[in-house]
């Protein structure tokens, strides 16, 4: 039994209950074996904090009643998923103007139109293409087979899950935790000084802190510039 | 008499000594009568640091010899301020290709290439533009009519014209030197937190502070998250 905030590593591997296409995983074999192996994403367990709302709902609701260790497949019905289909989301495009865009269509094909939405092509006849604007998921039952792997129950391991969530496994920022626990002190390396987006990370690992792990903290940076910089 | 690393602040007006134009000046007066005032531009002494080859070559090696308070008309010839002209940087371009690049060329106008170089349109005739790639002042001796206000000596005044430099005039950070001048120690308010180019604006002044004022300083930042910045 888990509660609000708590930090758990957790693999799954979903899939559609209709037809067992699966459509993610955390594990590599399985994404291999389904063919959906990204050489891009990061496999290996993943962090959940609960009432966070990365997962979907449904899922995320009944990793509260697992335990440590615990496997189990969990049925997540579209309204706790991605959503009931909405039929009126469905639209009949020219095929001109998809061609104008850059677009030769086919059915199944999932394309992103000028306003950044994704859209699955239904079918293209005679001049005339009917577009699916739902979520490719939407309507579909998902079945997660899940394990929790692990639950962090200190401050420092927390806090450094959500410095690896923000700055990648090499961090190159390092911390301590006041004993009264009123601070975070964190010293960045000079390497990532000009770093694309640090300001952004800083922000957002310290809003994660005090959200989730020590609300009533001070976390604090500290950049140190010497000759050696420039 | 001053010397490299000196910290000034000027009042100049600058113009071709040929046709007494002014081209510019640090005096808001000056610039309204010669009709080049410059609404977005801030008027007033403009801090000099010797030896950092902000002004042209000609006025800054003039300030050396200055006394404060003095005020000269310094003559600098083109080697020492903007360069010789170089007539191979004059050439024909057909009137059809800057029309299909938006521009309508008349004679003086000043026009960006697409390299982003300046240039300034000499003749139209006959669907041929002759285009001058000098710079508008080059081959031009120009009179700097210059008084040297203020110098700043204590390094907390230096360090605080430098934060104006790089954070304008209000600039959410203070600062304290320690009393060995081994460190400066900035605290970041939390207004600028997500200042565009913060970081790039922090970087930048350390160096100057390291470079022109205290070179076996540390320089360092703080800034200090709590739940009130969320």
């Amino acid at each position: 039994m888990f509660k609000d905030n708590d930090f758990l590593y957790i693999d799954y591997t979903a899939k559609i209950k209709d037809t067992n296409e699966i459509i993610d995983t955390t594990i590599e074999e399985e994404a291999k074996k389904a063919n959906i192996f990204n050489s891009e994403k990061k496999y290996g367990p993943q962090l959940v904090i609960l009432g966070e709302h990365r997962l979907v709902k449904g899922l995320e609701e009944a990793l509260y009643n697992f335990n440590i260790n615990e496997e189990k497949t969990i049925e997540v019905t579209p309204d706790k998923a991605y959503g009931e289909r909405d039929p009126t989301k469905i639209k009949i495009v020219s095929l001109g103007e998809l061609k104008r865009q850059g677009i030769s269509p086919y059915p199944n094909m999932v394309i992103r139109l000028q306003d950044g939405s994704l859209a699955t092509i239904k079918s293209v006849s005679g001049g005339r293409v009917i577009i699916d604007l739902n979520h490719p998921y939407a309507g579909k039952t998902i079945l997660y087979q899940v394990k929790i792997v692990k639950q962090l129950q200190d401050d420092k391991e927390k806090i450094s899950a959500l410095l690896e969530r923000w700055f990648g496994s090499n961090p190159k920022l390092n911390f301590e935790i006041t004993d009264d626990k009123k601070n975070v002190n964190f010293n960045v390396n000079k390497d990532i000084f000009l770093l694309e987006d640090i300001q952004m990370r800083k922000f957002m690992l310290a809003k994660d802190i005090i959200t989730f792990v020590l609300p009533e903290s001070v976390v604090s940076y500290t950049e140190k510039y010497d000759k050696s910089v420039f």
